[in-house]
């Protein structure tokens, strides 16, 4: 059966667990402080061109957007995203666990607008009753999105100034952020987002690694005992160097571009042969996650072969279902595929 | 340098890295439902002889005991924990954090007496305003506890009764059950602690694993929609298979039980070597954690050539020293050690 | 200056006022064991001819909300309210500070439509990966609602049974409770919402009293241990007797009907002045409330001789303005503002 | 049957109430901006000689508590008190609801010792693990305390002076402020408590209100937004006159102080009557609350003419009872129950 279920079905690319193998017997001290994660914090730092970049490891997204999210707000704080965001869907509902309101803008494609930002905070402080409703504290992105579309340079600029104009941190869940700087239609670069963001995370589960999220506060901002505060919310590793190790090697000789890259080529070989067959897309996705419209026979028909994930129903009948790459992809996997189509 | 520092200062016992290189490469559905967690469900379920077991694993143990303490208790329940427990001191207030207060009671080289518990509990009733006062709700205990010691099956049973009888949960945290489990000195086995306790966990992080826990509800007792929880808090791993494999591998032809028994034939060698040498321990230790007595000379000696942890001053000004064994302690580490005692 | 600003710019009504005066000297257990809050919860059983009902008394509006939601919700739950709900917009993030989602749905002059929510619960489990998501856990609406609409007892009756259909309780918010009894265009009685809801609350904070809200639990379905939940939240009022007092004295005679009446014989004399001088409505509130529409022009004018709020501005530039009765509210009050219209 | 149960049992001081009356009809704008919060802050800020207090007021005494603790914490901090703190053990782990820990200390006849505060501190400091731990964040103390007894200035000074150093915000519990300022054994006046402490709050409730509390923060050190953090709680009052009208009359012509002296006097004849009789007190308190040891014999027979709470029962099996005084206290109590004695 082939799979194109996600990019997490897999473990992890052969040279991170290399990697594990190597220094596996290298005893070192406990929570974050082994010379592996300072390893890796140091290449991160060099890979953004940020030298002052706070770094920390977690196990995975969503509770590294919790940790976020609620360390940056203040209690009566919320956190603007766009309705189709990550933590406002699909997380169980996390950061209303924590104590905060996820103020739900528009999506378009997956993004948000900046004018429509700005327009929101505005029109908050412009509410007579302003203290009785929900302050806007920070502004939620993830790139690739959920329908795995990108911001251009120009509109994380423009987002990025608005949140300046009003003093809203800017927070990026890069949870396949991989994909995002590898697409052939990005001109964004890691160095353009750890500038253009106050934080952000590179993404590790989705993009190779066992486990684990490299979280990048940008502007020296990272809250005061984060340690502590991690600790508290139960998701301190004890064996800090599983994630050092790993984001070492992601950051060694370019293999998280590498991942990102051949994930992407995957993609575009996937795309290539669904639109030689005639199959029509939801959304024009430059990243590995890939939204073919089926109807129910072509479902029943390619479930046969392959694995897949379904996103929604179209009001037609007809179903969006999300294929998507990653580092274990292979030709041959797309060249069976395509046979089947 | 010679490492007795912890448990979890090397990485993974060689089998476990074997088993996650050795499934790598098969696809697996995320979020726990993969094969290999199943298989290792079914490994548990059978060792533990508890074959209604629910089990769930984690990432850590500080995760662990808030998830569990915070979903078995309602908001207006507190957890009774001798004043030593891990929960009480050493977990940055996670469980405060949730909502709970920890109920301290004395500890008794670190265990809990259940003549006091009953004691706590049926005064707490007997009060007039007890509405206005933190409800106990469950008990919490840790076997072995942070001082290594271990609840005879007596005590445990004890416990345990004491528990139904005032229809308290009992929750005990094996974050280092192997070595309580291959203690020399112990009549408790998993299956006893299976049947005795409502819900525990067996430790992997400090136990040979790269990280996780497996979580044991033992008499059909977990929270519904347990899933939706543990994602809620951030703890979901996407990657579930991670857990899954190394559980799988710990439970095959008793890896465990290796482990924890190397670890404590290591522990014994040690204590050995300090008692030779002369040396007072503060606490007699039947596990892979000794509580050694140093004065200021010995600390500084002993530190040039071995890493532990320090752990209390004494009022005579001497320090109490631990040294921690694992399946990474070799002989030669301890023949090292005593010769520079 | 003529006061219509809202329905809590007062004290209490005089016979509240008395009430609390006669009884002074009388002294009473605290923390709402007295004599007059147990007069208070016979009286309003009887009111609700729901001899069953189990009601405690609480401060104000957003309290009582926050309260019953977190202790009707599990954790992982979240409450099905319109968009415009008091909860979702106006109580500074008080639910999602408790830990819980709101989950909007459209709104129909203020009001949810029984359908949408068969359509939303209905959808939630069909989706794959609906334990990512917040579970729909109760049902939130107000009666009247934020604008100063009524659901007629047909709406009710068919919210009631979905609810029931789909095993969620129903919760009604009645901070403006008897100006929704007291219209002359509801059908809707207090039994009947006794009998269609799971829990509700009897205004008091804006009906008249100097503060507090009677929360009726209608099928003996209040939280355990209520009173250490209401205590643990900061709510408990030591002097229980200030609420008990005051709705024994609302509940005496028909006074909270009289106040309700009064206010909308009030509503009714200002909706038709401004009809008569030919301004138009927002919405056709059957209530307290009236929603009118000014100009610049005339909310300059009307601004130097009554007090109102502003409560949106129109696309089209101009404003919309509440104007609110009470039991203060004077006939001589309408004919002076008629006057300046 | 004469009534010593406690301080909050019956109504309001007549001139409380009064004050209510007179005001009852003079609309005012609501959530605490009216003009009797303006003159009730006016007088507090004059009586306390602190013309920059910055001051709101608040329902009631666990709910002040928990919404000072929780906003002056950062999450990963607690709140040191003394073992027998109202906050440790009264109110149904109100602060740990709100995900804090309390630090309780032992108690000296009520009170914190400040060495011990400095050397818990301290100690913290010099933990290796001290960031898997609760940060000591602030210092709860009361005045009067649990036990009636009182804070010298010199042992007021020298806590406050440990605090600075320390950089600990001290907070000060005054829900009977009124008892301790008034009597006879003190040298602490209202301008020292709001001199030495960063934030304290005056008790209405249990000083002749019928609810409120008045909080002061001393050096123009309220939380950010802290209106809407006390919405966000539930605890915003619509009627924000209702402690507005009480505090302004508690604060005029001397009211409060005339309050807590009458209390103090009636304590005064009641000890002394125990003491004439020969009854042994538990402890020598200062103020309103008087707690005497009674054996059963005497329990019964006192019993059946006067109420009083039970506070704990003695290893010699005989009880401590609590006898308050209040504003409502009479001479004629007081002579009818040494009649009985």
């Amino acid at each position: 059966m082939l799979f194109f279920v996600n990019d997490y079905g897999h473990g992890a690319h052969p040279q991170v667990l290399e990697a594990l193998s190597n220094t596996n017997f290298i005893p070192q001290p406990g929570y974050g402080s082994d010379s592996f994660t300072e390893n890796a914090k140091a290449k991160i730092r060099a890979a953004c061109q940020c030298p002052d970049a706070e770094i920390c490891f977690l196990a995975g997204g969503t509770q590294t957007n919790q940790i976020v999210i609620d360390s940056l707000l203040k209690p009566y704080e919320g956190v603007i995203s766009c309705v189709t965001g990550h933590v406002n869907g699909h997380e169980a509902g996390a950061i209303e666990h924590s104590g905060h309101k996820v103020l739900a803008l528009p999506h378009h494609e997956g993004k948000l607008c900046p004018e429509e930002v700005r327009a929101y905070v505005k029109n908050f402080y412009e509410e007579e009753a302003f203290e009785h409703m929900v302050f806007p504290g920070m502004v939620y992105i993830s790139h690739p999105t959920e329908y795995g579309t990108l911001y251009s340079k120009q509109e994380l600029t423009a987002l990025s100034e608005v949140c300046r104009e009003l003093k809203l941190p800017l927070y990026l869940d890069g949870a396949r952020l991989a994909y995002g700087l590898m697409s052939e239609q990005t001109d964004v670069t890691l160095q353009d987002i750890a500038q253009l963001t106050d934080v952000f995370y590179i993404g590790g589960t989705k993009c190779g690694a066992l486990c684990g999220e490299a979280l990048v506060f940008t502007k020296k901002n990272m809250p005061c005992h984060f340690l502590a505060r991690i600790k508290q919310k139960g998701a301190l590793l004890a064996k800090g160097r599983l994630t050092g190790v790993q984001f070492d090697a992601l950051f060694t000789d370019g293999l998280y571009e590498e991942i990102g890259r051949h994930a992407i080529r995957m993609a575009k070989l996937l795309k290539d042969a669904f639109i030689e067959k005639g199959y029509a897309f939801h959304m024009d996705s430059p990243t590995n996650q890939q939204f073919v419209i089926l109807n129910d026979e072509q479902l029943k028909h390619i479930g046969q072969h392959a694995m897949y994930s379904r996103w929604e129903k179209l009001p037609d009948g007809r179903t969006v279902v999300r294929f998507a790459t990653s580092w274990a992809t292979t030709e041959e996997d797309i060249a069976a595929l395509k046979a089947i189509l």
